[in-house]
């Protein structure tokens, strides 16, 4: 449902156009330095500005409600509040009806018998990255030691970022949106974290980036190349007492568990589905096929603010990979 | 750990030279019918015997312990024994102070402190899939309706079926061996399953499909694909009231839901980390780099065997999903 | 941790003397009318006010922050939270130093490595039943059919309602404080909730119900009578088709399956830890023994208030063990 | 369901009948000393034979399946199993029109829609409790340092150790079946183990203890005593810096976290539900009241073979308490 993780564990709740969103944060280890403040880096990273992001600005001011005394977290469970400000809700009023292609609007609709939050997508809306941006800062605190970096690597099929902004605006201009492709790395990971089977590295940190909308695949190391290559030229040797390998192929995993070596996976975003340019959809009332004209505020290219969310994706399956594996 | 899902949860123990591996399964409806013969025709197809796999040969006869009477389930829990009968451990005696790059060794021995089973692999091996696959027939009893199917895509980055044989025979005569491609395809899945946020159809199959050795990505629908594509070109317009979309960019999910298409996805497999041919590694005793020349049995292309192990996840997240929609 | 159950998850946050507490419910069925005011009844019955109950006041306004659209449930968590208002914390500032008897103020230092905040009791505040209660509610509503009451049995060992009020107006005057019993019933619950071996019916509403503070034991039907009955006497035949027994000494669960008869339990409150008296106590700085006079506002009998929460306990394990049972 | 556990997990399987039961134990640290023949000292004590047990004799000879490799932990999941042997299942073939009062046969009927393995009360049976003891003594082993023990202090109302066997044989001779009560003590946890609210160190004990059939009611400390006491009388004043009481009314938990000081709780058995005299039970094939006189072998005082089953429980959730404190 909407907790993840086994000693350090988020819940997640929260709507777009509701009184907010936010996050609760178990297991945090007592006497971690935490300030409101130290979360508006990530924050900032996330919001909104660039060309092709959405027009809509929200302060994103995050409120800790509890789990923090005398500027240290305390051990109790954390818990962090972001109030919505800025919604223009009428523009979603015709969404009932006219279900947005490839969004969750009818299938919330379905799961939820009719009683789901639709305006801007409710609780399957994108701003809930927010709360996990914000667990994130928490989870990277937890990790001391580690550094999680991400980088852009392609925005609809360009791989020079001087021409990521290029390709965002001809896709504006056209009304219509672009995929990309992001890579998160961790370095400084020990060895040993991750669980044999179930619970290896690589499930765990899969398992919340699939969480974050508009992902649709996820590779470790080489990935998908690693189908077309031979063992002799895939295969990693150890080269230190430390478990140092000269190529990082496996991304930083084997087995399940962290090698030592810097985890490195890449993300595709898909192109955000919701375009200006008319569509066509079912019209849920009368059964007919119907033109679609999407209004609300709207990124053309969600990939542009994923890199900070999926590092927090990385940090919280990290940091709860590191608390548990604390338990052996 | 080694247990997987909330409403119909696996527990997978084992080892490839010990006594043997299996199954606990909890969470299975009562009522299902079921004999150790129905597991037998997936077990058979995950069986080695195919040029390019390994020369192990294991009756792989499932004892059902627990769970069932007058052939059909009981609602407790169902317990499936598999025991080992041809080992040759002698053959793993020198990966103690002589780790296999790309393999479990080394991980396993600093987590747990030199007191892993290294046998085979020990509870890291592939032999594990077995108990996957025999839970697999269980899940997909549960999924009654549910048609779920794999097909190899890639081996070795060969494309045409007709060619595979061709590409393992050039990687075993070359001491080698060579990853692939494997989709899989669920069809008669509901409209509904998936929970919003950190449980959501994919992050829950993706969970179950990286608990897979060898695998190294995933995507779904669409997948990396996505990454270069337009919204116009990506989204899914709804075409019924049934959910039906013309195209299925979605891959059978949209804002972690069911939607009621096909659920569609591939999965990277790596080449097999145990080649014939001599390789270096650290030397663990003596701190230098050792010529390692690996004994053992040993598949050159697991990504033949993985189909049904990677409908077997698919299965077991699938059902676990459903069995919790029902709670809503 | 601070989350309890399987597919109705209650996760609680807060403090005594902070920002506030609340809870966060996930799995809330969709569609269920809710508002604020919903949840004065049994927040009310919760409130201080009668003689021996703290004077501290509080206006305990919950806000609902998400999961309520239109007036109803929509199937995404439901967050409720509640602001401190009447907070005096200078009257907490000698117990880093002289931890209070039979209290958390000493274990929760040692735990958190003295960052647990102290002021009230911090999170281990008997406050944070607020947020149980608030979540109770909603478990009522959930559990639409099932009626749960409560009364008082006994306070200091006095069994007649009548003499409640002077057997604490006796405590309060010596500075001292009384325990009570109180038993809660749960009519109309079905026959097959609870699960076999670890969930049973009676595992899961113990848990709850330790997790409220100050309580010392739990008995189900005949409970303790049982270990001096003999089993011709103990035992309740079966009466009719739907299960109903002469007697109830089972307290309507069997084999840890409720079976349709009415659930009954009582449980056992200790007197309040924080009494007027001095009291000694161990100086964490000197290492000697210094008399301790507890300042702050603090109940003399908590049973008074305990009804409504270990209602609300009983509301929120019997919600989960019915959303689960339908999993079967 | 048939889990229990957060860092140290337990799952059960089997039935009384059926080929076996055993236990997977997941999270066991690796390198702990451990053989088959570790196992039997409690397996012996939980075994039949005094006067009053059932006459069912079983060999009760543990199979170590995974998780053992050169005598030590290998920190993979740990199987044990134990075959059936001797099984008269013909005695319980009446049960199924006739179900027995007080037992699971009736609620196990309807909530498996009459698929249960109703032989020896199938998954229900106490024989289960044979797993729970092979699990604690791993568990006991995981908490090294600690010594629990446990002593019955009643056995139908007798208290007098040297009259127990009276009171039995008077059970007996009536056709009868006796209750008893229970006490257990755990020495040397140290301070901190238990988690804020939900996983309260009494919560999670009495979750385990409230597993185990028979039982009724559980209390700690001074326990339903604490309702008549007051603060002043009940408070624990802490006496040394290692947190040592005095008294120790709190039975070693306060605020849910275990204060160095002994654990001691104690345990209502009810009397065995099986008698062999004549009872009425419902006939469910005619809707009449039958007169059912019960076959098969049973105890006529479970509680005489409860102690060790009781210590089992509370190790298992120690042990799991023990390894999610390192994670803070």
């Amino acid at each position: 449902m909407n907790s993840f993780g086994r000693n350090f564990r988020v819940s997640i709740f929260g709507e777009s156009h509701g009184v907010g969103l936010g996050v609760v944060i178990d297991g945090v280890p007592a006497g971690i330095p935490l300030a409101g403040a130290d979360l508006m880096a990530d924050i900032d990273r996330r919001r909104s500005g660039a060309r092709g992001t959405t027009p809509r600005k929200e302060a994103d001011l995050p409120e800790i409600v509890s789990g923090l005394f005398n500027d240290h977290t305390t051990g109790a469970p954390l818990t962090i509040l972001f109030r919505n400000e800025n919604t223009i809700s009428n523009d979603y009023r015709n969404l009932v009806t006219h279900p947005r292609p490839s969004h969750a609007d009818w299938v919330a609709g379905q799961k939820f018998g009719g009683w789901a939050d639709y305006r801007g997508g409710g609780h399957f809306s994108g701003r809930l990255t927010l709360a996990l941006v914000a667990a994130g800062v928490v989870a990277k605190k937890v990790l001391d030691g580690v550094a999680i970096s991400s980088r852009i690597l392609e925005i609809g099929g360009c791989t020079d970022p001087a021409g990521f902004a290029d390709v965002v605006e001809a896709a504006l201009r056209s009304h219509d949106s672009v995929g990309g492709l992001v890579e998160v790395r961790a370095e400084g990971v020990a060895v040993g974290w991750g669980e044999p089977f179930f619970d290896s590295a690589e499930a765990c940190i899969s398992h919340m980036v699939f969480s974050v909308p508009a992902v649709r695949g996820i590779e470790f190391g080489t990935g998908f190349a690693a189908a077309r290559m031979r063992g002799s030229e895939h295969n990693d040797p150890i080269a230190d007492a430390s478990g140092h390998t000269a190529t990082n192929h496996a991304g930083g995993v084997v087995g399940g568990i962290t090698n030592g070596n810097p985890i490195v996976f890449r993300v595709a975003m898909k192109p955000t589905a919701s375009i200006a340019a008319p569509q066509q959809t079912f019209n849920t009332e009368t059964g007919g096929i119907d033109e679609l004209r999407i209004r609300g505020r709207h990124d053309a290219c969600i990939a542009l603010r994923a890199p900070v969310v999926l590092e927090a994706a990385a940090a919280i399956a990290l940091a709860d990979l590191k608390l548990t594996a604390r338990t052996r």
